[in-house]
């Protein structure tokens, strides 16, 4: 077991990363203050662990609510099933909400967390890989509008994350590189070291090795933490961790929610901001090829859908939330490890990368 | 022109007091970073209000929002049409909201704000006399479940707070009243002097005095600026701003979220919070009585509805946010000028005072 910590002053926080953690008590029960406990899964994590979880909190009083799976279900409507579920149930300001699935279950009850009356403990325990090396971690918080992803939301800092690597196992193959898409984000925007052991030992995550998984796992969440301590709500620096997603967030707009899943929109968008940073004169052009070579190892898209037009990425990139005073704003890479935020790139190289298949 | 200032650190924010200042952009525009606005209102303020408030903001581009007027309106259902048009109208990061109405438009507007791409500016310009005494001071917001008030929200203070006392006269009588209840409360919790100058002057301000009345503004809006300043979250001393609301929150909860008005519950309410503060021993009898003697000048409710049980009362008290780990807190006075939360007072006392009318 190791345990990484997220720098936050008094908002700090532990991550525990380790097999087996899910259902032991000693990692969950020092951060639940109160007597009350909700579990928020859903439909597919519920049969498998929802049990494991609850038997490590007998002598509290435990809800659960159980949402349908999916990213078309991270809204208004389904978040208010929570809040019924904590009014029918008297939840008070001291309870503490239980995250047990993926990045959808997570930032909902998160957000949950975050306004129900006006603020109450979260923990996370994630069970994707998507969800162990990017959403869990960093206290975004939210749930779509049909016109934006994420658009409604708080920054909201759980009391700890709890991240099983045993659960890896039983994940669907396309989730798990959709997983390794966020992975290979951290690699290129802040840890070129990483990028290079990620070449060397991408079947051992592919075959879900557990000591590769866990490593992997632990220098993600250590460059996610390093810049989330840097800037909790994302006023300069933290934006570099959407590498790719505005272009990604537009695929997953086009597409339908949960059609792509967001690790695969990221994947295509981060080839597609490594080929704007290569016009742009940052990168050899060689930079491309060689993503594109690591993520079709991970078997990840390595372009956009052939339906999506210039025009319709132009449209929906400008409501993407990096778009300060009209202005885009996207995350470019100065070189393998390093990323920087730009709106000063040339929109015929925009143009160019978008037409580019 | 009178200025307090609200002291949070870094959320620090002025209060700005005085006549015709709604229209006039020196106090809006040093407080709007972005090139967006949009003003959110209802749809009897908007006919009144809106075009100056407007006039103010010709070189920025403009939303409107117009939201029904009422209680009833203060719903997660209504908030989304804020988001809509906010989505609508591609507002970014950078976009200034401004609540310009009573405390329900400021507390929707202020969780929208709170909400919209995790957390966007606002201003608030009340024009309640309880929402520029109460609500629009300390940064609370948020929006009623069907089971609770304001159970869904954020703490998430305004850039400022622009109080133009020349709206109140055209205020409807029984809403100045319902403010004055508000202004009454700071007198009993933090303020003798304030209470007995209440006491010299009712009839000045029930005539709508502007001398009386900008005073009266002023000194509650530093009653509460000063218990907001030493806790922001209501993690301790705050709560004493909700003396007499556990009663007066079960009071429209039982009759219908708009039937009766905040203030008029918070009357009543307070006169059961003086009245139990009696029973267990803090105050003289006569204290009662004086409270209602105020009131009853300031035309205001001096008693629960006939209708509400003792049981009712206990079980709508129960899913106040007040009840920590299933033990029920109330505000008390120590005196007049001195109030206590507690859990310490006998439920037999409880009881007498839910059934004395």
């Amino acid at each position: 077991m190791h345990t990484l910590h997220v720098d936050l002053g008094d908002r700090s926080y532990p991550i525990y990363i380790g097999e087996q953690l899910l259902g032991d008590p000693q990692w969950l029960r020092p951060h639940i203050r109160g007597q009350q406990v909700c579990i928020v899964t859903n439909e597919t994590i519920a049969p498998l662990y929802l049990e494991r979880v609850k038997a490590a909190l007998t002598d509290l009083t435990v809800s659960c609510v159980i949402l349908p799976d999916g990213e078309a279900h991270k809204t208004l409507q389904v978040l208010s099933s929570i809040y019924d579920r904590l009014l029918e149930d008297r939840h008070n300001r001291t309870t503490t909400l239980l995250a047990l699935g993926g990045g959808v279950v997570g930032d909902m009850t998160g957000y949950a967390a975050a306004s129900y009356q006006r603020g109450v403990d979260f923990i996370q325990i994630p069970t994707t890989l998507l969800s162990q090396v990017d959403s869990s971690v960093g206290g975004k918080t939210g749930v779509n509008h049909p016109l934006g992803k994420n658009m409604i939301g708080a920054f909201h800092q759980p009391n700890a994350v709890i991240i099983d690597t045993s659960v890896l196992q039983s994940l669907p193959a396309r989730e798990l590189s959709a997983g390794i898409a966020e992975v290979i984000k951290y690699g290129l925007i802040s840890d070129e070291p990483f990028y290079r052991w990620l070449e060397e030992h991408m079947e051992r995550l592919m075959a879900c090795e557990p000591e590769a998984l866990a490593y992997a796992i632990e220098r993600s969440c250590q460059n996610k933490a390093n810049v989330v301590a840097q800037d909790e709500r994302e006023g300069g620096v933290r934006a570099i961790l959407n590498l790719g997603h505005t272009f990604g967030h537009a695929i997953e707009n086009s597409q339908g929610y949960g059609n792509w899943l967001h690790g695969e929109a990221v994947a295509a968008g981060m080839v597609m901001a490594v080929d704007l940073s290569v016009r742009e004169g940052h990168l050899p052009a060689a930079e491309v090829e060689r993503l594109k070579r690591l993520l079709a190892r991970a078997k990840l898209p390595l372009c956009p859908p052939e339906n999506m037009t210039e025009d319709e990425f132009l449209k929906l990139m400008a409501v993407d939330k990096k778009v300060l005073d009209g202005q885009l704003r996207l995350v470019l890479l100065q070189s393998v490890g390093q990323a920087v935020v730009s709106q000063d790139f040339s929109l015929s190289n925009l143009k160019q990368t978008l037409a580019a298949r």
